[in-house]
């Protein structure tokens, strides 16, 4: 930590803010500069000593954290990078992971005839919402357990492991039942109750980055769960909250290469959300995989102008075959494979 | 709704549209423009049959939405604005309702004292965190239960009702025997498993907008609450996340008289995470009131430089008192009493 | 300036760092942490010599500065504030400076209308657009030097010195014959090129802050004013672009105390774009007194229904009377007059 | 345009609004809602007669246009895309347009040197700057004409056309003598002066979207210099401000295949801008082709840790040459060459 004097700080005010720092078990050194000191403090910055308190001190301009704040997800760790499986699927390594299928578990038919599709068209994995999380309460909230069976069924069917969202902690056992990788949505990204549980199951966990979280505290969030004791985390950027409103978000997908460097856990991107629009879901997918992720994450829907939610952004399983028949070279010119 | 077409749609995907829209129970006008042809749906568009997924038709440019889609949280449903008591206490009437204490609750001093001290300087209710939602899960969560138990203790010495955040659903019973109003933080603005408990109990919620919620998704959410049957929903106004660094969030004063225009409920603000900066609490404060805010929730710590959570924005106990003095004049000039 | 290292630096890549500092004339002072080494450097941080360059280094993790780069904005410059002196009318004292008026002149009738108008409610400056920056090229432009004729006519009729928007470099001398206060608008907050001009004149300078200028950069800009020898610097907050979009802009009142706190200028606001709806103009007025501004700015039109520009947050004259009416106590409240 | 009534709007407000749209020229229908009644507008919606001043009536609740308002720029003018030639070179055809070199002009050694460099690796245009729009006044602002002459000469030797940045009106003579591609920097995206001076000539306009212009202004802007009579606009995407600090700007690679679904003009990215980080380039470059970009503006400086200005994110010439060899197969996998 640097801690920044104000302009004037006397003597006194200074050795306050070096006694303070040595309480908290750092060492300080007072480096006095034309016009400011600052007060460089050695020590466990990780840990729950922190100083950002001093900058209540009238006399502190601000204090500046040194160190990045997640450990445990720090590439340091496993600088050759995480694989998680799950069921014969690796995510992580060369091949790239594929996960497809409905934004939202709608009927058997639905979600077998798309299980089947996708499973046609080369997806490693089947997604399906059984409860969803809408802005409005009276929009159509997901068929609940008997989605979660209708999902796992389908899986079955096609030979494909299941992805499925969570939302309440009181759901865990439930949903455990039946998913073969547990969801965490955007507007959870930062529900950390739900996380430190999440971090006690074995199962793999798809995190989701926040609309508003910064890449920093996305990697604090997937510590909640690491820190408990679940290492099998894949994150998964999904677009951005900013002022453009052509798209629904902004898949920032700095984020693939910025990840990927920073830590160990396995990436992939979801440019259905990232996007909100169908005909940007190819272009995009091509460049998340050039940009390096691990995998996608896409919504595929057997009559997208007939689905319960998130129409505009689904694709029609013909489209979704084009999808992987265009990615197959992206893939393999940045080494990968499908 | 307005279906808008894209510009060289022919008459029979006018048509396909007007048929898919009567048969959600629209009624469907063809306008034919200059250069686009616009369908205007008329019917229930708030109720579950949305119809955004035309969107997902290649020949349909935009759906575009006409109502704003709150119904309980909407002004029209109490014109008069709602007011809502907490033990003697009243937010939303002429009186401001002020809540002031520790962003967590440390030890039995450190609450009795900030109780004793803002209740003096004239505050209406306590607060304090006894589970904290912390970015980092090395950062220190809150003293939980026995916090609870120190902040009621408190308030009772106080003469404050009390508030506090819950965070997982498994506590609600647990905080709902010590708090008198229950608070939902800025992370769990779209955590809707929670919130529709929350639409269970009887108590008062202190709802706090999410960092990057939109003023109508945060109607949207309140009525989450609303329609589950808890009336008793308190707005605030805490900040949200933009570009600016120097600030730890942009406070939103615009939200103040939007929300009193759009809705009936209590808006209060928080400048204190509004701002992350303590000299800024006072004149936002102000500037708070003199908007329209119905009250404030402000930070105070005995010591804040000794702090183990949000120093930098906690005011210490005779700020506070300076605060509420120098707020007295503006709440009168806009016709409003402390 | 603090450059830290990766966490494998080299004694030799610490060297090499220390060597470059040090030929940019800092003094480096090297600490060593638990996990990294960071090289403290002391030297003229604000001036050409910056080390930001340094990042570019495998071994660097980051270079953060230390200072804030403004000088002659700095509070510390003149520590009792600066007051601009238009014609008679001040800028930056107790009193309150209100400059009201069309978004554009439109013909003498308007203008003029407005001008006694806006007097009779007591502003003390009329503001009009000669010049618009619109977002569409085949949107209304402005009358040009005709509508600086006219609205220097109605200043004078009205007794009130004019502010109007200068955007083209080339226009310069053509609007100091007509204009008492030259206005820069919000997109051309980073337009260096024109702002190094306006440091040559002397006529005090309206800057506006751009819809996502950082509050540093913004005095950072009015530096490249100051810099050239033009003091009359008034900065303007009109809200800055974010996600939300039931307003125009967020106006961000953060801003106010903050730039007052960092900086000598005086600081008035525009609620009229901030908001970009009527309604919330009068609010955020007050709220914009009540955060210590030294001024507003507000759209005032006979008839914004037929405005040519921006009629959805100009003010019918009768409404600005109310607004200055219920602006005076609120004034009063924090010692300030209008 | 629409114009959505409030809730309780009488006939006789219905009837002001529609005699109010009539005078406009436009057609109104009037469609009445279960809850609302709504005016949709028929007529030229993109021209002067704009209807957002409706907004300010107390009766109205929203107006919504229904057309995207740029014309020239829009895809129906040249559904085949425009091909812009430069000296032999062709951007927005299948073969991709790479542009390197330096940010700024240093000396005649640097930028020769590069310019020689990034030509050997396949780049097709020499970029540096000249004119530098700096944060900050006392930073370096670039060599100005001795730099053009400098660039010009390097790019006669490599036998590369040179690409450069205009900022000031004034300059535009200068800089057309020098130059084969005007740039137009972020800063100055809504310089509409500066834009319709740069409508008056013939050389191509390499125009960089804002910090903060959403798409659709974007397009407006460049509808500026187009409805001048210069029909040779490039667009670049280099990255939008969000709330994100890890990286300078936050990359909208989302923006690449709408404004080519949108527009004809070509589309080119800038990921040393659009990321700031010089380990993020090479993914990202991958990443904007793959998205469908027509090509790449890329800073390579030979010693970046001792550049003048955005050391950060420049490649050295070594880099840049792996850069272009990991582009090729992903330029083919997407029918692409270089």
């Amino acid at each position: 930590m640097i801690v920044v004097m104000k302009a004037h700080a006397t003597e006194d005010e200074i050795q306050t803010v070096v006694r303070m720092v040595e309480e908290q078990d750092y060492r300080a050194h007072v480096i006095r500069g034309v016009e400011r000191t600052v007060v460089a403090c050695v020590g466990e910055e990780r840990g729950e000593h922190e100083l950002g308190h001093l900058e209540s001190l009238a006399f502190v301009d601000r204090v500046m954290p040194v160190l990045r704040t997640f450990k445990l997800a720090a590439r340091e760790v496993r600088p050759e990078g995480s694989r998680i499986a799950v069921d014969g699927v690796e995510v992580g390594g060369k091949r790239l992971a594929v996960i497809a299928g409905p934004c939202a578990v709608e009927s058997r038919e639905q979600v077998e005839e798309t299980a089947l599709a996708v499973k046609r068209a080369g997806a490693h994995m089947l997604r399906g919402g059984a409860f969803k999380p809408r802005t409005s309460p009276y929009a159509f909230q997901g068929m609940e357990e008997e989605g979660l069976r209708l999902l796992k069924d389908a899986g079955r069917k096609a030979g494909l492991p299941v992805v499925t969202e969570i939302m309440d902690p009181h759901d865990i056992d439930l949903v455990m039942e039946y998913a073969d990788v547990l969801q965490v949505g955007a507007r959870n990204a930062q529900n950390f109750s739900l996380l430190r549980r999440l971090g006690k199951v074995r199962k793999p966990i798809l995190f989701k980055r926040g609309m508003s979280t910064k890449i920093e505290e996305f990697l604090m969030a997937a510590e909640y769960i690491l820190s408990e004791g679940n290492p099998n985390v894949i994150l998964c950027e999904r677009g951005i909250r900013t002022f453009e409103t052509a798209t629904r978000n902004t898949l920032d997908l700095n984020a693939v290469p910025l990840l990927k460097e920073w830590s160990h856990l396995p990436v992939i991107v979801d440019p259905s959300h990232g996007t909100g629009i169908w005909s940007l879901v190819t272009p995009m997918s091509l460049a998340a995989v050039a940009a390096g992720a691990d995998g996608l994450l896409i919504e595929v829907h057997p009559n997208p102008a007939q689905a319960r939610s998130d129409g505009p952004q689904q694709l029609k399983p013909e489209r979704f075959a084009q999808l992987m028949a265009a990615l197959k070279p992206v893939a393999e010119a940045v080494g990968r494979s499908l």
